[in-house]
């Protein structure tokens, strides 16, 4: 049974506030042995890419090699069979002419008094993609983390994967390929972050890692954070759809189990304003679930976390949206696009009756990669912005200067810092040191 | 002495590698006690801040109250002497100036086979801007930070800053007047962190949180990354400066002690082609030092962490200022231009001899607010795009979701992710369920 809410019960506000603050995820106590990683792979380099392999993929690095070569990926490639194929190509082809809209513009100006300002984009001289082994390898995550980085105009772009007992799957090579990568490592764990953070023999270090992993990549990549950029660490996945008495509730069950599939920590909610709706809803997902492959995680995603909220009108709706501040937020109701543009806090938007939120996750252009657990509030999905990073240019000549000097002298005077003043007034001829 | 390090020495890289790696700071460990004030303030709000304003600044907040009232702060800008006043109020419309042309476009658009796409950016609803107290309480700051959030457009933005002993830097107050800011609270540390991450009864939560702090200002900001964003941790800040045989030593001289006098942890940086300048700037430095306010505190950062490079050529410094990736990179060359340029890794770039950084600190309109400790190979400085958040727009019609589906089927079914398949093969009636 998923939670049923009601903006009618009386204690609503506070059942409400206590639905949001639910916590997901227990996090795991990992890093004492992710910071030993960091440092053996710091001191020891591919020496120690090879041991932990050994222990935890059960795999000989030193006699296959760290790095996968061309060879094996196109092999890869080749056995992938030609409908999975060519959708990995449509992915890919609509993900590069989306994400190519997001490049940034420069700007330069000279202003009324002289002064040339302005600001340039650069792409990072190297990122690394850290992708997932076993069944959590996703292809399409490659091509959506992947074809950013290239669009952006990142020289360097590498992959690591783990191997476990010497498995890799060829769709995630296939996805690598496809995407531009420059180099693919078969390496795992916080020993591959530590690879990319601080370099070994084989993998040259980067300047920015993204990409989803387990408890001990993601503290690996909060620790190594600072030596290099990251992306968000991605909580479990979640749903948020809005729907009125126009909805279909096989759909909506439908959409409500994509998400519960993902993982038993993801969260699929309803909120409607139409009782009968939410009751459809809740039988359609019984009935779907026992057909799944992954019935069991979806169960008990759905069972845990999974929500029905009942409001007077859709009005009601707007500000508990802002507040869940959804992953995906669907809208499957009459005015779509009325809702939407009143809504601030989503990673994405699906509108409509014909939009459900895995056409956004495998091939409509879109990133997949979205702010998880509330942070919509705050932080955007992944993008082409995510791997370049802004230089800001400043020139006066004399004559700016000497407009814009008095000023700055009074604030370095004023803040104490007497070379700050005194780098202006230096070349004003005003210095009396 | 500052550190001297030239091209033609034999083990020069190795020289410069260890000189990158230097580390400046040493990161107090304040985790525990962070964590206890953190948790405190969310279990008791506004009392706790009391109890602890009252332990580290000596106010009782319980009697004056938390929040600064307005009358209090149009007193303070009134008590800021005409001349500052007036210099804050043309950085105020210069920063507002410059970051208005930073706001990002909204775009949409349909495809050719009718996929509607799009993005959106939304401005925070609400951001807290920590202010440090004592005398690193710099109005520049407060308007860097302030400025860029109601350019962004954020409804509700509030200043938290300590009053140790009661006293608040009038400048502080006038800037965050100045700046359009909405709330200021007296009160700092990890208490101000926490009331602005979780709420209090007088402090209503806020959904980023940005500004410079001490350690436990910092290790809290890190604390509470996630359940709200932060900016970037800022480290002690650093210039480079490339100067040829065309640059006058005395000045830059300056300008690298402008750098040091911030702190003994400060870095300044020379790289030149000209032995003879090399020389002429380290005796100036020397000359102007003794003249400094704060001459301890330039002369220590200067003697631990200053170096002077020389390079045979100017190309060869390119590449060295890519890995030092500056916080504040002046070029004082004859064509600084065609060099900056080829530099992909710098928080700002200054050009030419009459550019010095102090210009850009205070009243250029660029922002002050720089990645430091490296981190330029990876991030920007802030700006409007901190302070929004961009949401993702799809919109598929019956006729796009037929031409696009078959894909999404097979990606999902490929992925091992049926119900993400049947989302969209239920709404082609192509689900055999």
């Amino acid at each position: 049974m998923p939670l049923r809410l009601a903006t009618t019960q009386v204690d609503f506000a506070a059942r409400f506030d206590a639905f949001l603050l639910t916590k997901r995820e227990t996090a795991a106590d990992v890093e004492t042995a992710v910071k030993a990683i960091l440092a053996d792979v710091e001191a020891r380099g591919d020496d120690a890419l090879i041991e932990y392999s050994r222990r935890f993929d059960r795999i000989d690095l030193g006699e296959i090699g760290i790095r996968v070569p061309q060879a094996e990926i196109d092999a890869a490639q080749n056995a992938v069979d030609p409908e999975t194929l060519k959708a990995l190509e449509l992915a890919r082809d609509r993900i590069q002419a989306y994400h190519q809209r997001q490049l940034p513009k420069d700007d330069r100006w000279r202003d009324d008094i002289g002064v040339e300002l302005g600001y340039r984009w650069t792409a990072v001289e190297a990122a690394g993609l850290y992708v997932p082994g076993g069944t959590a390898a996703y292809p399409s995550s490659v091509l959506m983390n992947a074809v950013p980085a290239k669009v952006a105009g990142v020289p360097r772009l590498v992959v690591t994967v783990p191997a476990p007992g010497g498995v890799l799957n060829p769709l995630v090579l296939a996805a690598a390929k496809l995407a531009g990568v420059d180099e693919v490592h078969r390496v795992g764990g916080a020993q591959a972050i530590a690879a990319l953070a601080y370099g070994t023999q084989t993998i040259r270090p980067v300047a920015k890692i993204v990409g989803p992993g387990n408890a001990y990549v993601a503290c690996a990549k909060r620790l190594v954070f600072g030596r290099v950029g990251i992306d968000m660490i991605a909580g479990p996945s979640e749903v948020l759809i809005i729907a009125d008495r126009d909805g279909n509730p096989d759909w909506i069950a439908a959409d409500l189990l994509a998400q519960a599939e993902h993982d038993v920590s993801a969260q699929s909610i309803l909120i409607t304003d139409d009782a009968a709706l939410a009751d459809a809803v809740e039988a359609a997902v019984e009935r779907q679930l026992g057909t799944l492959s992954r019935a069991g995680v979806a169960a008990a995603s759905w069972r845990d976390f999974g929500a029905i909220i009942t409001v007077r009108d859709l009005e009601e709706a707007l500000p508990l949206a802002d507040r869940i501040a959804a992953e995906h937020l669907e809208i499957a109701t009459q005015d779509a696009e009325a809702l939407a543009a009143r809504i601030r806090n989503a990673g994405a938007i699906f509108l409509g009756h014909h939009t459900p939120e895995a056409i956004g996750d495998y091939v409509a252009g879109s990133n997949h990669v979205l702010p998880t657990a509330r942070s919509a509030r705050f932080s955007s999905g992944l993008g082409v912005l995510d791997f370049m990073k802004r230089t800001s240019l400043l020139r006066c000549d004399a004559g700016a200067l000497k407009a814009l000097g008095p000023a700055a002298i009074a604030l370095g005077t004023a803040e104490g810092l007497d070379a700050h003043a005194r780098s202006v007034a230096i070349r004003l001829n005003l210095d009396r040191a």
